[in-house]
């Protein structure tokens, strides 16, 4: 069973295990100062298809039968799997996971989808709905160019706060067992909109949805900032991470020496020409699921808080004046099944 | 706690009470054959707002504000909101939801929202994630028009198989609780695709996917259609409800006397234009939330299988070639709490 702690957070009395997880990126993520936590990199973007859109198709496909393989378990295995993309409809989503047949609930948290998979999978699995899940997503930098911004021809100008969507796509299986690391808690984010219009700075757009969401965990569960080894947001970038701080530290939570974004993990800012960092599902979703799951799972990293964020609009509303709703959700997580910070 | 039924089903041990509901919808909403059914209907498709999209999330907001005031809750009563739609990026919930300042967890299951966000919300009280939850979806005729087929201005013709989509909200208030009606079982669809790539023929597409989810409701739970007073999918409309009727009566199950589509009670067939019937997320939502859900709970109806289906491609990828991929999902409602047919 879960309870509620304090007014926003759920603690698990059984805390969820991550049995394994995998990524899949391209190039240019291979590139990147953790390149090496990939499990398939592909040399070019179609990642063997004939367009961009079935290519993140694939890249779903890829990741979770990867996160399956890792895990030596077959799609019957499963019971659901969680999973949502950028593109509409969450194409990379429906279409990448076809094939397996397995029970499938689609999600949409923009961005934030890998926290919010990894929460809803651990519900499913706590109340017995599901006894093995696997929680997904991806994004790509052509289909999201295409259809948020500019066809990649007309090679318009990037504006200095713009992220690089990355190209990539994250898995992670989910049971009761004793595998680490353990999701004990999750805070449901609420939309937040302080009425940024400029769909060119996501980061500032979702900066306040993360503080939201990162305060009231705190608030609800009584730990501090530096209690955890890593608070990860992702993907808020260089902007975005600036104003989070501030505004936390206005309510009196310091996340200065503890707080990174998997949005500067992805590339080397300097090297790889991507202005305000990686953004995209898929951007939170690689480096979760190929770099700081395994890092937990070996035991050099023991208590992270994992805040995905999400930008809710599209272009329509946007051509149409409305500011970018935003929202992220946390996800808690421990090397330790017992003896969390949090229960 | 919730346990797994055979392969695909989930049993509630404590089945959750659907405590209010409500429905909105327009003008030809209202002059169908359940148009007393509707709690707020507005004269024209604007609801007083400027634009298509931004009424449609207007819809949802007063659909839930109407639904809770029917509960006498307050938002803040509600620990999450379980909602998604048919627009790019799920902008009606999104937009919709945003001041109500509720934990949001958006899902996407094109036309099966309704049965996802029911079956989602139930696992989440059960679990003891959330202990009061709303479900909600909605579609607008002009806001889907737009974004899947023609603009309204060009007058395209419409295909005899094309189904209307409904310009309609529903929203329904969850709890552990004593107010009938309740959702015992719920069976989780997984993506089908049988090849159709006709977008004017979606109940054909998405009669497999229902199918295949009934067909493993009754192999699971040992019942029959007969059990039930009622099999109510939605939206097949004309055409893929016949298609259904004959998939399952090859597996051994006959629909005949028992199942009816949210299709096919929304208008008037002869009267109204619609061609095969209605569709969109709106449609089996204001069905179920309008008319459905207030019969079993003055104990008119008592058992009922709530089947949503949803088709889930987008433009891009059938004009890429692809076919159309489905889902459905299954809800069980009974006007009783103990003395279910399925535990």
């Amino acid at each position: 069973m879960a309870k509620r702690k304090g007014t926003y957070t759920v603690v698990f009395d059984e805390p969820i295990s991550v049995r394994a997880s995998a990524a899949v990126g391209s190039k240019k993520e291979s590139e990147g100062p953790i390149g090496h936590a990939f499990d398939v990199i592909n040399e070019d973007d179609y990642f063997g298809e004939k367009t961009w859109e079935k290519a993140e198709s694939r890249m779903q496909q890829t990741a979770i039968q990867t996160a399956l393989d890792k895990a030596k378990y077959q799609p019957s295995d499963i019971d659901c799997v969680f999973a949502g993309d950028l593109m509409n409809q969450c194409v990379g989503s429906t279409y990448g996971l076809r094939s397996f047949g397995i029970p499938f609930v689609g999600l949409f948290g923009a961005c934030s989808t890998m926290a919010e998979s990894l929460m809803t999978a651990s519900v499913f699995l706590d109340s017995g709905a599901a006894g093995r899940a696997v929680a997904c997503t991806s994004s790509h930098f052509c289909t999201a160019e295409r259809q948020f911004r500019l066809p990649l021809e007309y090679g318009g100008q990037r504006t200095p706060t713009a992220q690089w969507t990355a190209t990539a796509a994250g898995a992670a299986v989910l049971e009761k067992g004793d595998t680490p690391p353990f999701i004990h808690a999750a805070t449901i984010g609420t939309i937040e909109d302080l009425g940024i219009t400029d769909a060119n700075n996501m980061g500032a757009a979702m900066a306040p949805a993360a503080a939201a969401t990162i305060k009231r965990f705190f608030d609800d569960t009584g730990t501090r900032p530096n209690d955890y080894d890593l608070v990860i947001t992702g993907d808020l970038g260089k902007v975005g991470g600036t104003i989070l701080r501030d505004l936390l530290r206005r309510d009196g939570y310091d996340l200065e020496h503890c707080q990174t974004d998997c949005g500067l993990m992805l590339y080397d800012l300097e090297k790889q020409d991507v202005h305000a960092g990686a953004s995209g599902c898929g951007c939170s979703a690689s480096v979760m699921c190929g770099h700081i799951l395994p890092l937990m799972h070996t035991g050099q990293l023991h208590d992270i808080l994992f805040i995905a964020t999400g930008a809710l609009m599209n272009t329509t509303v946007v051509q149409q004046g409305e500011s970018i709703a935003s929202i992220a959700h946390l996800v808690y997580l421990s090397s330790k099944k017992k003896g969390g910070l949090v229960s």
